[in-house]
């Protein structure tokens, strides 16, 4: 429950051990090929996404499906099917997802819930809630109360400038947002009365020597989940305690909606639905996430061009060969290769991205051939947030950050 | 940590235990002088108040001191040295009380505190903040948050009534104050950092079965004891850190002015002072404290005259003879007998007190004339209190509700 460990220190924790690690605070595996998900899901109780589900979902919003839907990126699921159903029907829901502000800069992992979830927003003209749980931060880490409100602010920034639409969407921190809502103390005590010591620990890992805050913490995640926190976006709605949720997360975060949804019925109010990724594997390979607090792992938003190329030149780990003729002769491994794995999670065209896996499997495209590619993109998309994060001025940001009526289809 | 128990089940619980029960949720002792103060000052690490001490006070105060002081009902401390050397230079401190309002209407255990508070709040010209936890009675009862903010209401308008100066006074509910003021939350979270699941298992006896609600609630009780938590009140005053803290309550809130006296310095803040008052005794006895659990065991603020003569006569613990001539020829025992004990809290004049309490230990004076003595004081002090009470408007309410500056003299 302390510092995540880095990836030296996870590595050697993991040797014999064979149960992958996933909790809110650390994501490690032994194996190259990156988290066992099929067995992750087994433990963790929740469903793949099938196939007919997918389809129902494509048909409801009358859009090609996003292409980290079709690439099983965004694989699993919790009671999906309650929201394509509210999608079929018309009824309201809205989308919350959300973010630990840890740092300043957010990396390329920590956009991937965010630019999947505006795609929902934009095809399903739904509602969404971003938290920012800088009280989370602030009792993790060695954080003051008014760091933590800065990294908040900071992070909004960029998440506005992956496109939000102000006019549907409400982020807030939790330091300021809980003294501006009576509603949603309210809630988080309601949820907190039914969690105990005993659940927590279970869920969490937390000991006794862990913090009250620490301990408390789950319910300030969940309460985001029901309508009724946000009177000021739902407060119109006539039959608030039927509006549905959806949560887009990667899966690390599930632990806490197992908790919500086991609360959930307690209050009379509906399970948020789930909707999990995979993990945004860090340079050095599938076996951790991108993360943070190692430099080295990550690729920022704020990187520059020369930091980009150096970076992925540099860590990106290879699935290819070990020389240029062994690379020709027996192909690379798409399943290990970083930079492949990058480009499934950001090259849109199916198409082309089918043509670089054939060619890197069978030798035609180098490693260099195929870093190269993924440069490219990453210093396009990179290069093109900057420029709209410069345009997020403080008065947008307080804008996104105000509690307000927001435009509702329903 | 579930509900209190009644007197008979206390009474039962407490054959061939030695040590006194005093915590927040509970008081009983198998004494029928009531609870053995120095041993548990002694337990808890308190303080008796000191002639020299109370000299100070009663001239840093320029007024006699108040008869709850002059009879060691308010009897022990914690660093009030520390608010009498304020006193002294005239440095800026506040006053802080409060009440869990699990009942529509006080008893007369209730108002003491509030009456002590009142009085060193008009002989010393400082502001007063008033917490009603309906947040603790939610979590701890089974109330709705409806149920528990509307008690607090009830509550809050019993405490108005008794006089309390809107200029210098804010009282306010867990529920409402959280949503309007970010900073106490912000209070909370960084007391809820310093504070273990071991630590609060140690003061409180919680354990792993309760909700992490009351796991965490101590830190809300304790963030008021902090000028930091009120910007509204002290936003003004130049070095905030300094401001001290005098909380006037019954000894049994002793647990979390520990852990928040142990938190303060780590957070840079002063240790709020404390003073303790012994309990207001049952009806029944000074083996526990009047609850309002037990409405045969209390005088309620709304109680006809009549109710308050039939509770007397019938229930108040008498320490006369069993008969009149055992009575003329033995006296009755003060130290035992209820109607004498109430007297000592609410019969001002200290020379009357005396008179009584020679007549009825020689046996000159018969317990019913002493109860009769008793039933029209408090007649005649529920009766005006009724009257105050009705005038106490919804706007009046609302106006001691609000977050607002208050007058300081500092």
């Amino acid at each position: 429950m302390t510092d995540p460990l880095s990836f030296q220190e996870l590595s050697s924790c993991l040797n014999g051990i064979q149960e992958d690690v996933v909790t809110p605070w650390e994501v490690a595996t032994t194996s190259d090929k990156g988290v066992d998900y099929d067995k992750l899901i087994v433990r963790f109780g929740c469903s793949k996404i099938s196939r007919e589900l997918l389809q129902r979902f494509e048909h409801a919003c009358h859009k090609p499906l996003h292409h980290l839907l079709r690439r099983d990126i965004f694989f699993s699921h919790r009671d999906l099917d309650f929201i394509v159903g509210k999608m079929e029907q018309k009824k309201p829901f809205f989308l919350y997802t959300g973010r630990g502000p840890s740092s300043e800069a957010l990396h390329l992992g920590h956009v991937i819930p965010f630019l999947f979830t505006k795609w929902i927003q934009d095809v399903c003209n739904v509602p969404l809630v971003i938290q920012l749980t800088d009280d989370e931060k602030f009792l993790w880490k060695d954080l003051t109360v008014e760091s933590a409100l800065n990294l908040a602010r900071e992070n909004a920034k960029d998440i506005i400038a992956l496109g939000f639409d102000p006019k549907k969407t409400f982020i807030f921190s939790d330091f300021q947002y809980m003294g501006q809502c009576p509603e949603f103390y309210r809630t988080v005590c309601q949820i907190q009365r039914l969690v105990t010591f005993n659940q927590v620990r279970g869920i969490f890992g937390f000991n006794e020597s862990d913090c009250i805050g620490k301990i408390a913490f789950p319910a300030i995640q969940a309460a985001p989940s029901f309508a009724r926190s946000f009177p000021s976006i739902f407060g119109s709605v006539a039959n608030q305690a039927e509006i549905g949720c959806l949560i887009p997360c990667a899966i690390d975060q599930d632990p806490y909606f197992r908790m919500t949804r086991d609360v959930a019925p307690r209050l009379g109010l509906p399970k948020p639905s789930m909707l999990y990724s995979v993990f945004f594997p860090a340079l050095q390979g599938n076996q951790t996430k991108m993360s943070a607090s190692n430099p080295n792992t990550s690729i920022y938003l704020t990187d520059t061009p020369k930091q980009i190329k150096t970076k992925i030149n540099k860590y990106a780990f290879s699935g290819g060969g070990d020389t240029i003729e062994a690379h020709r002769a027996n192909g690379g491994n798409c399943d290990v290769d970083v930079s492949y794995q990058y480009l499934r999670f950001f090259l849109e065209d199916d198409a082309e991205l089918e043509r670089i896996r054939q060619e890197y499997t069978s030798g035609k495209l180098l490693t260099g051939e195929l870093k190269k590619i993924l440069i490219n993109l990453l210093t396009g998309f990179v290069k093109e947030h900057q420029k709209r994060r410069a345009e997020v001025t403080d008065g947008v940001l307080d804008q996104f950050m105000t509690p307000r009526a927001l435009s509702l289809p329903f």
